[in-house]
C-alpha cells in the first residue's frame, strides 16, 4: 500500500507521522473549544465534533465525539469503526467534494492540547517481552533460572492501577516509599532512587466480552494501540513485590501516547509471533499474525540539554500478542470493557542497546549509560525527560504514534515528616 | 450505646440486623420501581429516592438517590454523610414527627431486590491477615520462612479486577484455566479444580484523594464496610502467580455484600490492631483504634442440603486496618477515588476453626472437612452455596451486614473445543 494523498498537503511527507494512511484519533482543546474527538492529519485536527455538528461525519443519532473520550465511539461497534475509517478517508482525500466544508473544521496541531484518549476502564499490565523477562530473570536469579517455568506457556499479567494513566505531557513526581536494600537491617522511608521507565504498547479494547474469548475474537476486540510508559520505582519494586506482585512501584504513573493509532491503519504491518518453544495451548494459540512491525525509540534529556537515543527496538519482539493477552486474561469469566488497557510488557531486542528499560541498559545500575551530553545515568534523574517514538515505516509513508513524553519531577518533602 | 428504638418495631430486636443503630446503605429494586438507593430498617427499606422527592431528605440541590450507586452521594463530602446520618435517626425514631410521611416511602425487604450498591471504581485486594499469611506461608515456605520479609512492615496488596465484583445472591461459574500440577510434565487447560473462598471485609472509599495521605486522612476517606468473598481458583494461582501475583485466579468472581455499613454505625466497635514485631514506619503508624470487633462466620451448604458453619473468626484480627491499607495505597501518589473498594485479606483467626479459606481449613486439601450431612470438602462443589455472615454485638442491639452468599455452578463446556 502506497501513500494516501490529502488535500491537507502537510500529510504527505513520507516521514509524517500522520498521513491519511493513518487517521489516529485523539481528544484536543483549545483556547475556543472544549475538549472534544478530533483526529489528526498532516499538521492539524479535523475537529470530530464540529463536523458531527456540520453533517460531514454521522455515525450515530445523537452526537458521540462531544465528549472527552472515544469510549462512547468504540461501544458503537466494528462497524461503526469501519465506516468512519471509510468517511474519514473520503473527506481528506485529495480531491474531495467535502474539501470546503471539513477545513471550516480543522484546527493547527500547533494551537491543541492533547487530553486523555479514551476513559480508561480498567488497566492491566503483561511481561510479554522475552529478552526483557529473560534480562530482569537472569539479574535476580541468574541465567539457567531466568524465565519461570510459566513463562512460555501464558502470558504473565497483573491488574495496574488505572487512576493513574496518564496523556504524555503530563509530569511524573518522584514517589517516596518504602525500601530496604540488601544491606539494610530494617526498612526505611525515603524517595525511590531507582526510578525507571519501560517502554511499551498500550492495546485498547474496543468491544466488551463477558465470557471466555478466542484469540480471533481479542483481536477483533481491540480498537487500536497506543505507546505505553510503565514508570517504576525499582527499589519500591524489589522490597513489595513478593508474594503478590508490584504494587507501589507502579502506582505513580502510567504514560500513553495521545493519538489512538487504529487497527485498521497498523493493518499493512502485521507480522507473525516467533516459533514457539513448546506449542500454547488452545485458548492461547496464534490464528495469524498479530504482532507488528513498529520500530520504537527511547530517549532521554536531561533537564535543558539535549537528547540522547538510549534504546532502540520493535514491538515485533514480543512473544505474546496484545491479541493473546487479551484472550488469555478473558479465561477466568471477568468482563472485559471498552476502555480498558493492556500494557504488552516491556519491549526489549536480543542486543544491549535494544534494551526498554533502565533496568537492562544499566544492568541493575551496574553499567550506567553515558549520555551524548557526557552525563552517566543508571536510572533517571530529577528534571530528566523520557520520550517514547514509535513509526511503522511503509512504502513512501509512515504511520507514527506522537511522541509519549514525561519529565520527572523531584520528589516532594517528606508527606509524613511531623 | 443501647438500641435505638424505631417505630418500624421490626427493627428493635436485639438480634436483628438493621436496628435503628445501623442504618446501612443499599440499592434496590422492586416490580414497581427502578434501581435507586434505600436505606435497610428492620424488616423494610426507605426508599430514599421517595424520600427525596417527597422533600423528607434533602443533601443536594439535585436528586442524589435517583441511581443505582451510592458514589454521588459519597461525593457530597463527610459533612452530608453526617447529616443524612442524623436526618434518618429523626425521620425513623420511635415518636418521629416524619412517621406518616416516611411510611409511604417503606418497601417490605422481601419484595425487594438488592443490587450492587456502589459502582467499584477499582477493587485492591491485601493479604493482611496474620493468620492466614502465616497459614499459606506454612503450607507453602515452612513455618520458619512462612511470613515474607516484608509482611510485618507493611500491608502487601495487589490490584485486582473491578470487572468482576458482584452483588451477594450472583451465581459464580467455574472457571476453566491453565493448570499444572507438580507431577504434571506439562500445563493443561481444564476447569479449576481448588476453586476456594476467601473470607474478608471490603472498606469503600467515599473521600477521593491525589497525593500521600496520612492514616487518619485514609480513616477519614473510607465511607464504610462489607462483607467481601474474594473467590479463587488456587490451581491456577499456584501456576500463574510467579513472579507477578495472582492474575486469573482472583478474575471469575468478587462477591461483597448488598448493604454498605457505615463508619458511623461501626464506631462502638473501634478496637485497636495487635502489638507490632516491628514499630511501623510513620506512613502506616496506627493513629488510634481502627479495627473493628465484627464476628464473622462462613457456612457452606451442598446443593438442596443444609448449611454447615465450616468457619467463625473476627475482623479485630487483623493486623492491619482498611485505614493503614487505603494509606499506604495512596503513598506512590495514585489519585484513589470515591468507590474504590479494599479487601482486608483474608481474615483467618488463631485455631483450625477460625480458618477464613478452605485452603487453609482442609490444609491444602491434606485434611478434608466433614460437614454436618457427613459429606466431605476439600474444596468447593459444583452446587455449594457459601455465605458470609456479619454481626457487631452492641449491648442489646447487633448491627449486622446482610449476608454474602455465592453459590458454585459448574463450569461451562470447554469455551475453546474445536
Amino acid at each position: 500500500m502506497p501513500l494516501m494523498k490529502s488535500w491537507v498537503t502537510s500529510a504527505n511527507d513520507a516521514a509524517h507521522p500522520f498521513p491519511l494512511n493513518n487517521l489516529p484519533y485523539g481528544v484536543f482543546s483549545t483556547a475556543g473549544t472544549e475538549e472534544r474527538c478530533g483526529v489528526a492529519i498532516g499538521d492539524m485536527i479535523l475537529d470530530l465534533y464540529a463536523a458531527e455538528e456540520a453533517g460531514l461525519v454521522a455515525v450515530s443519532d445523537s452526537p458521540v465525539f462531544d465528549v472527552p473520550y472515544w469510549n462512547d465511539f468504540m461501544d458503537l461497534g466494528s462497524e461503526a469503526w469501519k465506516a468512519l475509517r471509510a468517511r474519514l478517508i473520503e473527506i481528506l482525500a485529495e480531491g474531495s467534494a467535502d474539501r470546503a466544508a471539513a477545513e471550516a473544521c480543522l484546527v493547527p496541531m500547533a494551537e491543541a492540547t492533547l487530553h486523555m484518549p479514551v476513559a480508561v476502564s480498567e488497566y492491566t499490565d503483561f511481561y510479554a517481552g522475552r529478552h526483557h523477562a529473560f534480562n530482569v530473570g537472569t539479574m535476580f536469579r541468574g541465567p539457567e533460572n531466568a524465565l519461570p517455568p510459566n513463562w512460555l506457556h501464558i502470558p504473565i499479567g497483573y491488574n495496574g492501577r488505572a487512576s493513574s494513566v496518564y496523556v504524555s505531557g503530563t509530569e511524573v513526581r518522584r514517589p517516596w516509599g518504602q525500601l530496604k536494600g540488601p544491606n539494610d537491617e530494617m526498612p526505611r522511608w525515603a524517595p525511590s532512587a531507582r526510578f525507571d521507565i519501560e517502554l511499551e504498547m498500550g492495546a485498547i479494547v474496543g468491544t466488551a466480552s463477558d465470557r471466555p474469548i478466542t484469540v480471533q475474537e481479542a483481536d477483533d476486540n481491540i480498537f487500536g494501540y497506543v505507546l505505553l510508559n510503565d514508570w517504576s520505582a525499582r527499589d519500591i519494586q524489589a522490597w513489595e513485590y513478593q508474594p503478590l506482585g508490584p504494587f507501589q512501584a507502579k502506582a505513580t504513573a502510567t504514560s500513553i501516547s495521545p493519538w489512538i493509532v487504529t487497527k485498521a491503519a497498523l493493518e499493512p504491518f502485521r507480522c507473525d509471533t516467533p516459533e514457539r518453544e513448546f506449542e500454547l495451548l488452545d485458548h492461547i494459540k496464534d490464528c495469524g499474525p498479530m504482532l507488528y512491525d513498529i520500530d520504537l525509540e527511547v530517549t532521554l534529556a536531561p533537564e535543558g540539554k539535549p537528547a540522547t537515543t538510549i534504546a532502540r527496538t520493535n514491538y515485533n519482539e514480543m512473544y505474546y500478542s496484545a491479541a493473546q493477552q487479551l484472550a488469555h486474561h478473558s479465561t477466568a469469566g471477568s468482563p472485559m470493557n471498552v476502555g480498558d488497557l493492556l500494557g504488552s510488557g516491556t519491549i526489549s531486542g536480543p542486543e544491549k542497546q535494544n534494551r526498554g528499560s533502565l533496568l537492562e541498559l544499566s544492568w541493575g545500575g551496574k553499567e550506567p549509560l553515558t549520555l551524548d551530553t557526557g552525563e552517566a545515568r543508571s536510572f533517571i534523574a530529577d528534571g530528566d525527560t523520557l520520550t517514547l517514538i514509535g513509526n511503522a515505516r511503509g512504502d513512501g509513508f509512515t504511520i507514527g504514534f506522537g511522541d509519549c513524553v514525561g519529565t520527572l519531577l523531584p520528589a516532594l518533602e517528606d508527606p509524613y515528616a511531623r
